[in-house]
């Protein structure tokens, strides 16, 4: 990734040959990970939450269920709000212990949060988020009531800053340390699925359809093999 | 988990069931999770940042190579910093919308950040976050260099509060929705590991050390099989 400038709050000090500012490769990062923490200032003091997100746009969507509380903003005014997103793609395992790494793809948004209020408005963002974590799901419900959607928070949050960060390839010893007799290279790592378990209320013989399959997969590298423990 | 009393800082107003305030099960998740996100605030502002960390005790270690201007604490007083760790282990697929959610485990961390300055404290931290990610590994590199000690960057966390959160098992649809013709289960999930990939320097015919080979599960779910997609 080329470092192409960013404000004082996204400008990445460390390493900004692995930054970008590039809102698609932003945006690419944001839709292949299945979770993010959000980062919120309560009585001064930082908290990070975890939960499900979707991106829509120059929007992100998250929902009030994991911890209504804590992610609610204010009624009054947009709130303040960093939303990250770091998705491990293999263990960098090199001769010297400094070189050591992870390789990864991470995005930082700063964003201004609302809670929406419209009900179209709202079951769209609800339809976004169950199809990210789980593309092509949403069609195959029942339709949610509007009193589901209305019992559910949903919080709006209108990208401001962006950037990314990425790490890939292997490690980067010196030329002394490479001659040690240390195995040294990549393990590579992907949020693997493994066999889906029905509801014990599912009837017996019930195909498991394609959307729940292409899960197991999701979210491994394109082109890498993930052979199961032996 | 059993809810047994928070702070207000800690308190879990949503779903007080999946919570928990024991030490132990904090101490769980966080050994458990490969990395974290620290919170931050930066001129008034939330920053969150993913990195690696160890615990040790009541502390979390954080070294300062992937994001040093960011992470450092001021030299002259603690600095309050959130650390939360999220590991995912499933999608719990309803037949409703709004029953979906993830099997998960996650540990949100209170405590005061400073920098260490120690040489011997450092070298530790170092040891227990190389160790943290690829258990075994330090003890097969050389040794760190009193320099290379001293150019890292260590922050050391005291630990103040702490809660933890999960979720496990299946969907959890009305009895209504449970007479519905839609799949419904779970697809486990966990960070797996692919072939290693040795570095071209590495001879050719050099065995993969067990302890990366062990990394490959290291963060699936006992028990569960993860076979690779097809």
């Amino acid at each position: 990734m080329a470092s192409q400038g960013g404000t004082s709050r996204t400008n990445i000090g460390r390493k900004p040959e692995r930054a970008s500012y590039d809102r698609d490769v932003v945006n690419a990062i944001l839709d292949a990970a299945p979770i993010c923490h959000v980062g919120l200032v309560r009585e001064g003091l930082p908290v990070v939450i975890p939960t499900i997100h979707a991106r829509d746009g120059d929007v992100i969507y998250l929902h009030g269920s994991p911890a209504a509380g804590m992610l609610r903003p204010s009624r009054r005014q947009p709130e303040q709000m960093c939303i990250t997103v770091t998705i491990i793609d293999g263990v960098v395992l090199s001769r010297s212990a400094r070189n050591h790494s992870l390789n990864y793809r991470s995005a930082v948004v700063f964003g201004r949060a609302r809670t929406l209020s419209d009900i179209d408005l709202k079951a769209r963002a609800l339809r976004l988020v169950v199809d990210h974590v789980a593309p092509g799901r949403w069609g195959t419900l029942r339709p949610m009531t509007e009193r589901e959607v209305r019992e559910t928070e949903v919080v709006v949050v209108t990208i401001e800053e962006a950037s990314a960060k990425a790490r890939s390839g292997g490690p980067l010893d010196g030329e002394a340390d490479r001659r040690l007799p240390i195995w040294a290279g990549v393990l590579p790592l992907g949020l693997t699925g493994g066999i889906p378990a029905p509801d014990p209320e599912v009837p017996a013989g019930t195909t498991v359809p394609d959307h729940v399959l292409a899960l197991a997969d999701r979210w491994t590298i394109p082109g890498t093999a993930f052979p199961g423990p032996s």
